[in-house]
């Protein structure tokens, strides 16, 4: 599975049926799934702390570095569409609706 | 759009078209963007902060803070899309691996 | 007051008579507090998200942003303290325990 | 030593030196103390994450988790010492001045 051809529905739907497997649903409140994403989005900086940015770009690129790093991602990704089951939230149409607002917040050519 | 047939591919391209337009690339390394990612998680996390668990569900249904917690879902789901962009990690296939891994460290009928 | 001469416990007991004055205590659960401190973080990292390391140093100079920033300073100590009141967790004891801890996994001449 | 005790002073200083000696400093920008300060953060809330109010004062209270939080606390409050170290940010003044604020901000007996 590649990025552009998964929808984001598809990775919903593998991340629910994950937890529906196991009977996780009770712990899945929009509080307790916001909170473990602040958890693991704490993992996903950890190897980044003390880098400067070039270093960061390198560590993306080293293949076991980059590893740990993709295993974090799909983490909070994870988080991100249980979040997305349990609130209800669309995350498409809530991403397209907010770049509509920030098309005028910051718009091109502008001082920001 | 919808997150049934939205792919993850077009959210990224939205997203870097958005920051490309402004000239903002220049600061989107992946440490910059891990930390853009955990500020915007605080601000999802603001509102949840003092409920219970029935109240976030209630917050997520209610018409005014579900749309300020879309938005706030938003920002941490562009900032995701940049940083797969920036650091060239496929999100599907992260995502993917790790639930493989996931399957033997949480067997379906296991104790966890 | 100067942190040269301040117990921890003086800026404990500040933070616990605010919010007792207000009756918020029956929020204060470790859990709510822990989220809450990650929320404050997440408006502490804001600032410095898209700085270089020279720009942090300067932002902190700077009077007009380092009030700012001093601002979120106190907002995420004060809900460490409201932390270790509701825990019952010494911050001081904590420390000290952890710096013994720290002085075996990072001996002084070691490699790390 | 004890909060009741012991001087924000003290715990900044024992911290610097500890980083003194590693010659940690050159890491040590406002920018990644911020971010690993977050980092520490998130692993402050792992043990939290499914938890009810009720069971995170269990939590607190039953010795070996109160260890592992304690040992957590005491990360989290470490890096906000460095922060105010290489910040030159003095605690006890900006909680002073935050609580002043806050004064106004909240008063009591008012609909907050």
């Amino acid at each position: 599975m590649a990025d552009a051809t998964t929808t984001v529905g598809a990775l919903k739907d593998a991340a629910g049926a994950f937890a529906a497997a196991r009977h996780w649903e009770p712990f899945h409140s929009p509080k307790n799934l916001a909170m473990a994403l602040a958890s693991e989005v704490g993992e996903l900086l950890e190897p980044f702390r003390w880098m400067t940015a070039d270093e960061s770009y390198a560590a993306c690129r080293d293949p076991a570095s980059r590893a740990a790093i993709a295993d974090e991602v799909a983490d909070v990704f994870n988080l991100l569409m249980l979040f997305s089951l349990h609130s209800g939230i669309d995350i498409s149409e809530a991403v397209t609706a907010k770049l509509v607002k920030n098309e005028k917040k910051y718009p091109v050519g502008g001082d920001h």
